[in-house]
């Protein structure tokens, strides 16, 4: 079964190498696919976002390592996560909740069979020996009991759903920013039925309003840095700049609020 | 068959990963090799530079899948290019210019069969839903003609030419600037005959003369700092300085003017 | 035999995938794994430092390529190393050293034979004419006595050794930086035994006195930017800051020196 990998570590460092050079040890023949390397530095929820976004279009049976880990060396738990047909490795801190959130035969395990780790286990790199370690083993087929307990109360991030006012607004927030500057808001189009729009599209953020939901990016009658709405890849409503950056131009960061009047 | 993958997407966000997830699953035993994904954003000249300076060391039967793409979701046509043995995914927006210039035998289909898209195809990420799943049906042996069909009208960048001035000269151009500010030309080998230069190497760019025409960067007698050209691994004249970055020396960038005296 | 690849070329140009492209046509059933590209140019103590770290999880048989290379085209010579069951290509230019101090058993072989080679060989890109032919061919068995000839003065860097002063102190240096800006020093833990440290930890950088020596990086008492030494997962003592970047608290750079008193 292949294994991803996604962690906070850059690459220009090591640590993704160690990971690389334990899976090709222990699991040779298994294809390991890098999701990303570059989630901002312990930023949990840029993780959550991304592998969110990313795990559906992966093979039945995949095994997501997921490797961003303030907590490391302390109590904090490693566990194993079966759900919707594949595999997550990674810290209990709520790196795993959207999956948690939208998968209802999500199933959680605290892995405490140390007997699988790479001895002896740093205290600052548990990505090389302990979750690669793991992920190795899943993926040649050891079943997730015998590597720990189910557990009951992991960790969850506060969940993306949006909020309707009394108003009948809807009060949403921005959960990412690409490289582009596009921005991610948590608006599904379960949130946004299109009936809801006869009145008009309005879009408030970062102190301005936007009135065009576009259907796709290019649009030969538009100025650059012409703000719109679009139903992005992810599922969720994004917020783009025509072949601009519509971070900069609102300066929005992820958690900024955002209003959908009338919806 | 082998896949290479050239995007902009940057390897922050989850789009790369999302195509590697599309290609995993359709076509598991295939290798993936990426090309690079920092083009800069929808920056279709240094894609096309890229690809150029790339293609020709990959083996008979590579499928490159080349995602960039200002014009996603609108009209633009996708295509698959048959050329020299290998194959090319993409949009038609010039991404492969230089290939049919160099590569006389090339053919151009315009896919039309969206049977292997994955559906619902998002408007603004063709890269997983269209291009990722061309890509895995070529390389499972699925004949370009069965995904589209061949045109004649493909767009085109302006050539790489050099122009010979009425004075003798050769007026060119920077086509690329690399992590080490190496200024690549598109002053060829057959442009600038050895014989020609018996009278001295001298070469303008960025209000400087360049005089030295070196064999290869390390020169014991060279102070730091140092300009030159040099002929360069992707089979062009490169404007470097002695570990130190000609593109920052000269203030150079992509499309400015380079002239060779009497060449 | 798997290789990896370690350079300073980068993932924006095209150099990576040229190395990938030579070995996906030569050895195409061979694994590849990316230590890093992202060593700084022409960066060789960067470089030895991370093959150090990471060279020990891969299996035996691998085949190191390294391609940090300011000498390439002049008359330094492509080497190979053999070195506790695993092997080493690159420019002979100090690059491996920390592996000839580690490993008794290092032999090295300097590579004459061209025939491997692709050919006409590039005088700038050595990874893909030179190195990548090299690893190609030693990873589908072409032994390192077919390649080239036994060598007994390969360029060695200034050993990561520490120094013990009259006065009874340990003088180190900082021999890299990661992105966390953790300050890995030279300083192992045959240098300091625990007994050594029964009159308190003091250990002196960048003008101040840190006192603390974790074990892991969390503390829950601990307050952002508060410094203290770590064992980290390369082998060596490094220099952290909770939730900072300890480089930028200090100052500190490779190279600057530390001493650890009354150790």
């Amino acid at each position: 079964m292949p294994i991803t990998l996604l962690t906070d570590f850059g690459t220009a460092d090591y640590y993704v190498a160690a990971m690389r050079g334990v899976l090709l040890s222990r699991s040779p023949h298994v294809p390991v696919v890098d999701i990303t390397h570059d989630v901002p530095p312990q930023d949990i929820h840029a993780a959550a976002f991304t592998l969110l976004a990313a795990y559906r279009v992966f093979p039945d049976g995949v095994i997501h390592t997921v490797v961003v880990d303030p907590g490391v060396g302390s109590a904090r738990r490693p566990i194993i996560v079966t759900a919707a047909g594949q595999m997550f490795v990674g810290p209990d801190n709520g790196v795993f909740s959207y999956i948690y959130d939208r998968e209802p035969d999500a199933r959680v395990f605290h892995v405490t069979n140390d007997r699988v780790f790479r001895h002896p286990v740093s205290t600052t790199f548990h990505g090389r020996d302990v979750f690669a370690p793991v992920a190795a083993a899943l993926s040649v087929g050891v079943p997730p009991a015998d590597l720990g307990i189910e557990i009951g109360d992991a960790v969850r991030l506060e969940p993306l759903r949006v909020e309707r006012t009394d108003g009948g607004s809807l009060r949403g927030r921005i959960i990412h920013v690409d490289r582009f500057g596009n921005c991610v808001t948590n608006v599904t189009p379960a949130d946004l039925p299109e009936g809801n729009l006869s009145h008009g599209f309005r879009l408030l953020a970062g102190g301005r309003e936007i009135r065009t939901l576009r259907r796709y990016y290019a649009d030969e009658g538009a100025r650059d840095g012409d703000l719109f709405a679009i139903w992005g890849s992810a599922g969720f409503l994004e917020i783009s700049a025509n072949r601009d950056s519509a971070a900069r131009r609102l300066n929005l960061r992820r958690g900024d609020p955002i209003t959908i009047e009338g919806a």
